[in-house]
């Protein structure tokens, strides 16, 4: 089994990937310079991620006093993925990158998530590079960006602190200039940190020769206060180690210590943290705090970080997608192979004849398909988000504010959907192997655990449920939602000129129809507390209507390949999108019951009667 | 927090389970000898299970080559549980046993199960023991089955095999005659056994003196066959340790070697083994084979199985459903005492105000409701299913058969309900405690990974649906199915009656004319492969129905007890009941629409389209 048929489907026949290359942009790509990057990846991902998916797992992080200890393995991984110069393929060929786009990109580093998702923290480090290339100054870009690009230096992302999770407003980490001449610092305006940031994922190991943090804090006013709320936030990279401008190691540590491991459920190959800055243990000069260098203006720190969150969370939506994929992949290997019991009904009565396979069981089946409609749709979301980031960037005007503006009402989901629907997906390949898979002799158990993090790390269910109905579809006029409901509106129209599709093209219209109504009924009153009660509800129903469409929109393009050749791999699609709309786009109207009515029952319980 | 009220208000106000004490078998009962038997479990469970849940899922048993080890913990728990006199509570006055209701039974072995589900394996032991006082023969009962009680020895059920877990048609573990003298051996008629058997719980371990392995197995026929299907096995008792009839060691070893220990994603605090019956290793008497002792007729060995069946289901049910709860309580306490972030619209956009417990979030109560919805129906359903045990066995004949129809319609409700459900709640408990609940620093991780197990042994999903579907709806011409329809409608009636309930009563009603219609939908044709090729979301469809009835009888009661009060409790269970009215059951339109349509979407698709 290869994942490559129907990223080679998804990119080339349905997204026209290859058509980017008529872009100015990627004017020197072509399907064979893709090819090539999707080969390396995979090759990589088979030979140095696979085979030690399990070991990362059960030789968790630890800490010996001086160092973060990983296993060799992630040492070995790390070094072919730094060599396959995937950290800077999209950025410019004069910083040394290839100019490929996102969608490529995208593509490509799914089968690292596939093969072990927690393997490499690779997406943050890129992420953070990619964020001082756009805020940073050209000092900043060539010391710590350019290091981060070639894989000498990692990075991290330090949000969160012990009381502040989701509450970004409440960040109560300190940064104060550090002396007269803070200004005058080549790396940007000098400040010393202080405060614990937690969940900080890779915050301390010895994979490369420094770490990148880049912190949210707040810089006190001349009473000494911090400001309250998200308007007070301003942005600092804060090496691990201290650095010159000559991007060498000075030879001095900073102000910055691992307080402590997250053992965590699953994802163990990446060290989650708490860490201390400028607690005095590293002193740097002989004084306490964290030297930190103020990334774009003071207070602007979380729009700067928003900058990357798109692409983060479509990150996120991909890793929950391949490892519910590579639970789709193993059930359906064991599905094939496994002899036991015998068909319903007359059939099956003979127990003298030999058992039979158990993907010859209706139920089976079912668990199979299932799987395949979640994780082979979720991929499909997730590549049509990576090329709208592609439009936003490459394409003209208003395609690229298009764009933009589908991007911010589809990121809610192509986040949260795959988090929850392939998380049941490898449910579903634990149920397939019966006790085996609950064993851990099968990997099925492990892509369940790592997955179960995905609907909370960047932004929890509920907080991308609230983003979804409290802004992303009231934002601009609700002209995101619009859109969206003009590119459905197409892809109906196109499928209902198609016999096999036609009652679906139908269920599709009533179901955005719905949504549409549910959508005003929710904010009839005009109250956010009514509206927001059953957010995650609505995010659900959107985003099975969102992944109604998708598969409409596949099975069509696939049909319309096909031609009448019926290949198994178009009866494959058909089947699926059959099953997601037979089984999946009903489950709506419950989700939506409550959203039209802005049920109260949940928000009304007293405390007391819990 | 504690589980008492609920259990007081389930188990005297909506059961009467006081009014038990007027029955004969259990006449020296009464709410005090009740309340003593909850008081002293609640007691152990607290000292000696719940501080030890989650050493046994570190401390994983392993095998040292010969003795398999486990934690002290786990011989304390033990010890205590044996002390209890719980093992025989439900035996005769004159065997040791305190005569107790089973209803009475399985509420006090909840407190067990929630405090630590996987450290004891009570379960197999009394259930082997309550197996063998029915089939065995009075010596059988004497040695084996009353030293179990006494939890001097514990018990298996050893069925499953490597290449017959489901199927246990495909049994080869055989069973032939040992020595010409077979038959007078004073244990039972003496057969050798070769063979391997897999998943068996509680199959090796330093805990008890000894282990009573109950052993399916095949007799050959005259040819040395075995007979193809179930008719051909036999039920044998199989001690780890030879045992003469005065019910002491002789000091010898029986042939059943460990072969291995499986290594599961949870549950840890119980072995789970493969053992090899017969291999040679502990010749007995100088002779390769595992010496067992037939119990009740050979080939009726199912059969005598089965009679422990629905007692098993119920158990594995509750685990499921007190596993649940133990999440509830604990995210239910982390969310009334975790501040973090402001109210949704301008009430929270005072970022200088404190932040409020996180109890205070709409979508926090949503996930506490439903896990009170869920896991609060779920342990009424399970003790409504042990009082109907209850009634099997002391009741009337008319009521007693009634119960007993009952029970086979409702077990595999009451077996895969609270798998599928309560596993939800503890992934909504994870989520509210967001990043924390992903760490093994907090215990919700742990009941996730352990709940896992349930939709698995004991008959997985599947084997439930295609049980209630393909069997339990149809069998003595749908007397059953008549059964509950008559016993929902009797609810129905009541409630259609209280102004707070009677759209619910209305809601019910037409749900169970759906479930009623669809049954005969998927039977339309008389093909069991098309109308069962949907079971399972029939199942969830009528596991909905179900609870949804069970939570509209009990907020009948709770209302008609609390008179006008309001008490917290009262309006808790209301609040339980709207939201299970209102957010989950309409979501069994979804699942009945492909049952009524015999939907063959999965059961079609070629295998290659996969």
């Amino acid at each position: 089994m290869s994942l490559r048929p129907t990223l080679d489907f998804l990119l080339y026949d349905w997204l026209d990937a290859e058509s980017l290359s008529g872009r100015e942009r990627f004017a020197d790509h072509s399907r064979e310079t893709f090819d090539a990057v999707l080969d390396t990846c995979e090759r990589i991902a088979r030979e140095k991620y696979a085979p030690s998916n399990r070991i990362v797992d059960t030789q968790e992080p630890h800490f010996d006093g001086e160092k973060v200890i990983l296993p060799q393995a992630t040492h070995d991984a790390h070094k072919a993925f730094v060599e396959s110069g995937m950290l800077s393929a999209a950025q410019d060929y004069d910083i040394g990158g290839m100019q490929l786009p996102y969608t490529l990109s995208a593509a490509a580093n799914s089968f690292f998530a596939m093969a072990s998702v927690s393997i490499g923290s690779n997406m943050l480090t890129s992420g953070n590079a990619n964020l001082l290339m756009v805020h940073g100054t050209e000092m900043q870009k060539e010391v710590f960006a350019k290091n981060e690009f070639a894989g000498r230096w990692s990075g991290t992302m330090c949000l969160s602190e012990p009381q502040a999770g989701s509450s970004l407003s409440d960040v109560a980490t300190r940064a104060v200039p550090d002396g007269p001449d803070f200004q005058d610092d080549p790396l940007g305006p000098r400040f010393r940190l202080t405060g614990n940031k937690m969940w900080i994922s890779a915050g301390d190991h010895e994979l490369t020769e420094n770490i990148v943090h880049i912190v949210l804090a707040k810089i006190p006013d001349e009473n000494g206060k911090l400001i309250p709320g998200t308007r007070g936030i301003s942005l600092f990279i804060v090496p691990k180690k201290m650095v010159g401008t000559d991007g060498q190691l000075t030879g001095e540590r900073n102000d910055v210590a691992l307080a402590g491991l997250n053992h965590k459920l699953g994802w163990r190959g990446t060290t989650n943290t708490l860490l201390n800055f400028g607690e005095g243990k590293f002193p740097v000069g002989g004084k306490a705090g964290a030297v930190g260098y103020l990334v774009g203006q003071p207070g602007k720190g979380l729009h700067c970080m928003f900058h990357m969150m798109n692409e983060a969370r479509i990150g996120v939506g991909t890793a929950a997608t391949m490892l519910g994929m590579a639970g789709y992949f193993a059930s359906l290997d064991y599905a094939k192979n496994r002899p036991q019991g015998r068909p319903a009904g007359p059939a099956g009565k003979d127990a003298a004849k030999p058992q039979v396979r158990i993907i010859e069981h209706a139920d089976v089946r079912r668990m199979l398909l299932a799987q395949k409609a979640y994780c082979e749709g979720a991929l499909a979301l997730e590549l049509y988000c990576a090329r709208l980031v592609d439009e936003q960037k490459t394409g003209d005007a208003q395609a690229a504010d298009d764009a933009r503006l589908l991007l911010e009402v589809l990121t809610p989901i192509a986040k949260s959907w795959p988090s929850e629907w392939c998380l049941e997906a490898n449910s579903l390949a634990i149920q397939i192997h019966g006790g085996y898979g609950y064993t851990r002799d099968f990997p099925v158990e492990q892509y369940w655990r790592d997955n179960r993090l995905n609907m909370i790390h960047e932004g929890t269910h509920g907080i991308q449920a609230a983003d979804l109905l409290g802004r992303k579809v009231l934002m601009e006029d609700g002209r995101g939602l619009q859109l969206l409901v003009g590119r459905v509106g197409q892809t109906i129209a196109r499928a209902a000129a198609v016999p096999a599709l036609a009652a679906h093209a139908k269920a599709l219209g009533e179901a955005l129809e719905r949504v549409g109504s549910a959508t005003r009924a929710a904010w009839a009153t005009g109250n956010p507390q009514e509206a927001l009660a059953n957010a995650v509800p609505y995010m659900q129903a959107f985003g099975h209507v969102v992944l109604a469409w998708i598969w409409l929109d596949v099975a069509q393009h696939a049909l319309a390949r096909d031609g009448a050749k019926a290949l198994p791999a178009t009866v494959g699609r058909l089947g699926a999108a059959d099953f997601f709309f037979h089984y999946e786009l009903p489950k709506i109207g419950a989700w939506l019951q409550v959203v039209e009515r802005r049920d109260p029952t949940c928000a009304a319980l007293p405390e007391e009667a819990f």
